[in-house]
């Protein structure tokens, strides 16, 4: 068995998407890899807001730590009420940047309840010492997120055997949470450090080929064996037997185990399903929102353009009629198991993912 | 109940990709569509073979009736013997062009055969009596072709009703059979030519993007209502109940009801599978390979670079591993019915295949 100081000090993160500067936030522009590597620096919700709403930060917990941030900017004022009432405003730009991520509403709330307490308590004195407690607070938030998903990648290290090739979808690695080690990844980074005979299929991901520019880039950073094939590849895979399991990100899980992920991440599951290969979505407990029911979750639609054109070259009429929703849900029929930084949950999800997800 | 001659008036092709002109072949380059209606005119076998593998020509039935032109331009010679010989290595050099496709094969041994027939049987006294004869055949095979679609479309209104929106995948349309019709994309079009509102959904089908570029733009131009989604998009669709009926083409089908088809035909048949939807392949019975089994059936994979770039722009680190297999294959458990010109069959494939196509 493997323990969390032994992965801890195999494994060190090769990129480094999210860096916080004291007084800006400098971000890895992603709409930009593999092709360039811009940095991008902040110093202003809004900014942080319109990185998101632009996926130069994307995936959801590197929203979540991003956002965290933006509300650490967001901290300005003559007098603390001031500050709150700078920091809310701030909530609402940050929120409205992506409808889906839970841990976007998730961070600022964290962020802002803390702010209010600590005002209310007299525990800050001043805008100063509250933005101090913020800035904390971000790096707690940030430093939660990796230790989490070195637990995450030791669970899921338990599903793996030397030899096996593994599915993925979209991008939930070390780009996406902004720490260089990832959610879904994970597995498969701390197994490779330790030695094993890891390999990952990376469908690419239309529109926005988070498969082919950053999971293959990420995993090739990493010396990890790595094939690309088409989204509509991935069925071929698993009937010819060339995958042994699969594993996938969340942006958002329900407490009955519906998973929603990346557009793409359904026809995985089902097929997995289909050809008995266990399916496995990986996120932190933060991901969960145990309030809401499916027909509550509305999933996001984006610009038609990201389907009639790819990197500005036209791809289609100009004037087809599109669909473009960029996130999926994936019912808890389909799902073997959920791994989080407190353990993996298996069916029934109703009554199991409260012995795991404690809020 | 609609009959054959009433679509044969409601239906007037509006495409012709595919056209005979005595002495030459012209094809409408589809690898430059929509783009670019760029027409080449082909002399000789080894042309019509070239344009077959770089995908100037595709689809089945296209690519069939291409090859008997292809045939026709072969006849050569002073005598007949010559003319047969050249026939012979004309055979060979189409037949190697799209290893997957049977009704390339189908069509050069079709030609080939009635040649050696009518030179045994005295049928024909020189070159040019031979070459008269092969013309013939090749019109013949195109319009058979084209009465096929239309008794296909035909067995195909059966499924659909009025308001009914239908997955298709690549494109099974008029550019791919070469008539104008298709086979997949039938039904739809006399379904819309007899006033009934019908809508299609089209995924994009990477790599090759014959959803986006020849599916949307060949659709469009009939007036049909169509909406463009990505491949990942697959599944939402058919699990938000948008989608009553998948209809596609296919390149092969065993006499066990396997169907060969474009890749990520598969994962939209499992899919509907789960979801309760109807999953019909539509296709000529020159489709079947009633001698193969599914172990002798080699799936061709094209070069990496298809993924790693797009129309020129690269999409992917240049140097990361590609796997691209061009088609994949749906069991039989997968498939509702399979839509011939000869009418519909039912499981169990391997007793009703016999039924309906006799050879």
């Amino acid at each position: 068995m493997v323990t969390l100081e032994e992965v801890k000090n195999a494994f060190k993160p090769k990129l480094k998407p999210i860096e916080w500067r004291g007084d800006s936030l400098l971000l890895l522009d992603q709409s930009q890899l593999p092709f360039q590597k811009t940095w991008i620096e902040l110093r202003d919700p809004e900014g942080v807001s319109s990185a998101i709403r632009n996926m130069q930060v994307r995936g959801a917990p590197a929203i979540g730590i991003s956002a965290s941030y933006g509300m650490v900017l967001s901290v300005n004022g003559s007098s603390l009420n001031e500050a709150l009432d700078s920091m809310k405003r701030a909530k609402i730009v940050l929120d409205s940047a992506r409808p889906t991520a839970v841990n976007l509403s998730w961070a600022t709330s964290r962020m802002l309840n803390l702010a209010n307490n600590a005002v209310e308590q007299g525990d800050v004195k001043n805008v100063k010492e509250l933005r101090d407690l913020m800035e904390e607070e971000a790096n707690q938030v940030f430093q939660e997120e990796y230790e989490a998903e070195l637990k995450m990648g030791l669970y899921g290290l338990e599903k793996l055997n030397s030899g096996d090739a593994v599915l993925t979808q979209c991008n939930a690695g070390g780009l996406a949470t902004g720490t260089g080690l990832g959610t879904a990844l994970a597995p498969m980074k701390l197994a490779h450090a330790l030695g094993m005979d890891i390999s990952v299929f990376a469908p690419e991901t239309r529109p926005w080929l988070q498969g082919s520019r950053l999971t293959v880039y990420e995993l090739m950073e990493d010396g990890i064996k790595t094939t690309l094939i088409t989204d509509t590849a991935v069925g071929l895979v698993m009937y010819k037997g060339m995958i042994q399991s699969v594993m996938v990100g969340a942006d958002r899980i329900l407490r009955d185990g519906h998973v929603y992920n990346k557009i793409g991440t359904f026809k995985e599951a089902v097929i997995a399903h289909e050809m008995g290969i266990p399916f496995y979505a990986l996120a932190p407990t933060s991901t969960f929102d145990l309030k809401s029911e499916e027909k509550d979750v509305k999933i996001e639609e984006r610009d038609p353009n990201e389907v009639r054109f790819l990197r500005g070259v036209p791809i289609a009429p100009a004037e087809v009629q599109v669909y473009n929703p960029v996130f999926d849900v994936t019912p808890p029929k389909y799902v073997t198991g959920i791994i989080t930084e407190n353990g993996i949950i298996y069916p029934p999800f109703e009554k199991n993912v409260r012995k795991i997800v404690q809020r």
